[in-house]
């Protein structure tokens, strides 16, 4: 058979610690690598078509030294469709999630993947979701609220949380799992429209923080019994300085410093001291083995049955990668954004 | 019965955020108060006689806007005799230790303090320890290492402990227990005196902290399992850079912050999100019903064993409080600081 492309996104070039990431110099979108499809050898392994690859906002702390091999493929979420298999594990046909290098087509030798890195789970979409969703709240996103909520928030019933970047699809999940759990919830993004969207999912006080500022909101509304933490930094004081006793703090993201050095500075932490407070960071894939046949049991009906919203913005063609990265950094994308790369 | 004299150190004024508090301006030794010993009604409570005060780290951080109310007495730790008592709780010559005001006499309603302030502990000093220990290792600072040490280390032998202002009562604590427990201690003080101290209780690399650098010590000696932090700072940087992943911090003070604004930055804590660290605010009495039996049933034991060890700097009068906190938030002290008041 005459060969296949296999575009690819490679990462170039580590960017400077305090600027953004460039697509076309940080990342290069490149079409030179072909692959002979139904040659090709898989050595007990299988071969998977990506579909639909995730952008999502740790990706800049992979780009700086001793992330991402320079020269080589990124790498992160994806969802793809088996087109050959020699392993007992997946059949051709088969949906599967995890991780991706973001290119055409991957070989692989195993759902397993190495620890403490994801897996690949075959989605069997009973529910008929839209495929993209796997990699929005029933995907990684999706994980990392529900294992992060289950496991560290000790939620009580008429408990003030706060969650920063509200919008995305880590934070509406828990804005959502709170309001459940019959908890007040604060929560914050930048634009009008993220405020809408956090209102409609419930949220008791919704704001934007480039107009209003969390220190002056969280005195007035708190103390926070818990803070669900996407951006450290100022917002990270604010929290803690206006926490509760016993709170607690759950460390998912801190997207103040990944273009700024990863040094925004902390000054309140003293406060976990009188007050009790603990800080748990979350990496989601320490929890899996706990949480993940629950999630599955769970999230996807929830989402069919309209009890929890998402919003998601697809792009299309894995050459948009770099400028999809780019845009969500800025905080400039509309919910999650998963890039379309080919249909089945 | 004529008047005795209660003489008292006042709190006088607040000091600036960013200088030491200086005695006999930001506290005042008052010698005006008197009280009649005999007649003074007790309304149901109980008497003392203060014979020992205790000088800890954290009453710089009572010193801001909110805390010690100005003109009034500081309090803190001490011990002290029963000399009259009309409560069920305690009898003449029963020895006292917990929250007292920092005067010669303080009248006591109860045992009971209000939550979640220390309660007072009636002393029964079965092993005949120097009255002084049951203000260090056998009181506060003791069982905020023993509680925060059982609550939160997790520990394992074979594991890394670094211990930060490793001299003081709390931390050499520390590090006997780490070192009972097997693991691997890294601690370090702020002279060669206490380097030589806390090498005699095990530690495995002492160091000067202000001759060498902890992050060159723990690149070298770590990745850190646990950080016991009095400092916070650099210092936590240094070991939230240099953790195992599912390391455990434990925040127990934040001494390079106190006579600063509290504003030392924290940019590092980034770090606990893709290691799965969690950080503990250890407020010792928060876990005071879990640990307090088993706390004197344990350690005054071993401290009379001679299998704890502890040292200690005794000043002599009321009139050396406000010298002794500068020269403790200075960390010229080597040892438990505590004020001898009176003898019985």
């Amino acid at each position: 058979m005459t060969p296949t492309r296999n575009a690819r996104v490679l990462f170039a070039e580590i960017p400077d610690a305090n600027a953004y990431p460039e697509p076309g110099k940080t990342t290069v979108y490149d079409t030179t690598q072909t692959i002979d499809l139904e040659n090709v050898p898989l050595n007990g392994g299988f071969l998977v078509k990506t579909l639909l690859l995730s952008v999502d906002p740790y990706m800049r702390q992979w780009m700086g030294p001793g992330g991402y091999p320079i020269g080589q493929p990124l790498f992160g979420f994806g969802l793809g469709i088996v087109i050959r298999s020699e392993s007992p594990e997946v059949k051709q046909g088969d949906h599967v999630e995890g991780s991706l290098l973001y290119q055409e087509y991957n070989i692989k030798q195993s759902l397993k993947g190495p620890e403490p890195v994801a897996d690949l789970t075959v989605i069997e979409n009973k529910e008929n979701l839209p495929w993209s969703v796997y990699l929005g709240l029933a995907g990684m996103p999706g994980k990392t609220a529900y294992y992060g909520w289950r496991e560290f928030s000790s939620a009580k019933k008429g408990e003030v949380v706060f969650v920063s970047t509200g919008a995305g699809p880590v934070g509406s999940l828990v804005i959502q799992l709170a309001k459940r759990d019959g908890l007040k919830v604060v929560a914050c993004a930048g634009s009008e429209e993220k405020v809408r969207f956090m209102k409609a999912l419930g949220t008791d006080v919704a704001f934007n923080y480039k107009t209003t500022k969390p220190s002056e909101v969280l005195a007035k509304e708190g103390p926070v019994d818990i803070y669900w933490d996407h951006v450290g930094g100022d917002f990270l004081d604010a929290a803690l300085v206006n926490s509760s006793r016993k709170a607690r703090i759950i460390s998912c993201g801190a997207i103040s410093g990944y273009n700024s050095g990863n040094s925004t500075p902390v000054k309140a932490l003293g406060q976990i001291i009188y007050k009790s407070i603990t800080i748990y960071g979350l990496y989601v894939f320490e929890n899996d083995h706990k949480y993940k046949d629950e999630f599955y049991k769970t999230i996807p009906h929830l989402i069919s049955e309209g009890q929890i919203r998402y919003t998601e913005e697809l792009e299309s063609g894995l050459e948009k990668v770099g400028e999809a990265i780019l845009k969500q950094q800025k905080g400039q994308n509309n919910g999650k954004i998963v890039i379309h790369v080919a249909d089945e």
